[in-house]
């Protein structure tokens, strides 16, 4: 029954603790969308007075919001409209640009020294990267199949780095939701029961979902219907 | 007459001291080519032991050579052909991968820390890219004016960054000469009279030269010839 166990037997060099002031459904994003942007936010250096600006606020952009907020970092939510800036200041965000404000996104060029880039989709990297200043860091977590395009002086001249990252290994994913534990971090989810999956995948293909859905395996309604999923 | 002058005035904030022991002539390169690849190379944290990849041979790939391989680290030369090996050998490399051999290329997959582009052609940076291991770091200092193209993937699986360099500063430009003098580093160079600019610049349009000209404007014939350039 893999992920959908209600119990299994792991080596225990494989097992996290999680902190016992969490709640556990908010917990389990954590383990992916939490480390995959947690980790990089560390090994990169964003750290208190840091300026990042966040690209995209779906599961991955949320957490590090959140996250890069509560390491004491000024975080800026780059969003295309105004929509989503009362949610993003309640994540922890000190501000919101709109990338569709031509003047407004012009002058946060060269402002900011990380930029975390969440996207799974294609964009245009080259034009974000112009919001970093001398000595940025371009951070791609979002793993759009696409190729995208970069010019050699993009990156010269304000020798600036990307660089891309994949979730962490055991010991950060402690660290990690030690850090929670410490913050009262978890993930924003919406809890659903296994017989809802097909909805919820629908929902989740429209973006429609904030900001994890975690099927709650225990309290679904029978065993069959599990297995079924 | 600019950088054609015999003597100038300007401020000592922007003077060096350059060594004793080394010649002036081959001296004068290390201020441009030089120091574009010293800077990152220090930047970027290129040191003994590390494993660094040099892609180019010209004005400044030899000089990246002559730096790394003097700062300890294992330096191996990618040449498209087996001409360039000798005299990348020479330079202090280890080694020379011959990159239109398909099997060595991809044997040499994720084996360097380091790859020193400096190549300002269009090129394949996600082929060279595949030679860096976990965490290694891609240094683009050759400024080809067409873009490139790279894969979210490419850099998130590897955890790879590529970082960008331009020159250096006045502080740093110090190091490099006080570090050349050390190790008796000079550039490589053919000095040539004023009267020979136009043949000069035909050949660097051959990428013939070995691997900078310097033109000895005290020693050339008259002052109208100078001037003429």
């Amino acid at each position: 029954m893999g992920g959908y166990s209600q119990a299994m037997v792991v080596d225990e060099a494989f097992v996290l603790s999680v902190p016992t002031n969490l709640d556990p459904a908010a917990v389990a994003p954590l383990l992916c969308a939490g480390i995959t942007v947690y980790s990089p936010l560390k090994h990169y250096g964003v750290k208190a007075g840091s300026k990042i600006a966040v690209l995209g606020l779906g599961g991955l952009g949320h957490m590090a919001v959140k996250f890069a907020s509560k390491m004491g970092a000024h975080v800026t939510v780059l969003s295309r409209s105004e929509g989503k800036k009362e949610q993003a200041l309640a994540l922890g965000a000190e501000s919101v640009l709109i990338t569709s404000d031509a003047d407004a996104f012009k002058a946060a060029h060269s402002t900011f020294e990380f930029v975390l880039d969440t996207i799974g989709d294609e964009h245009d990297v080259s034009a974000y990267m112009n919001l970093l200043g001398v000595d940025g860091t371009y951070i791609m977590v979002g793993a759009s199949p696409k190729p995208f395009s970069l010019t050699a002086f993009g990156l010269i001249v304000k020798r600036i780095k990307i660089g891309g990252s994949i979730v962490g290994s055991i010991k950060e994913t402690q660290e990690m939701l030690d850090f929670c534990g410490e913050h009262g971090i978890v993930s924003d989810v919406e809890v659903v029961k296994a017989e809802y999956v097909e909805k919820a995948w629908e929902r989740v293909l429209k973006s429609d979902v904030k900001f994890r859905f975690v099927i709650d395996v225990a309290g679904s309604l029978n065993a069959d219907t599990v297995v079924q999923v």
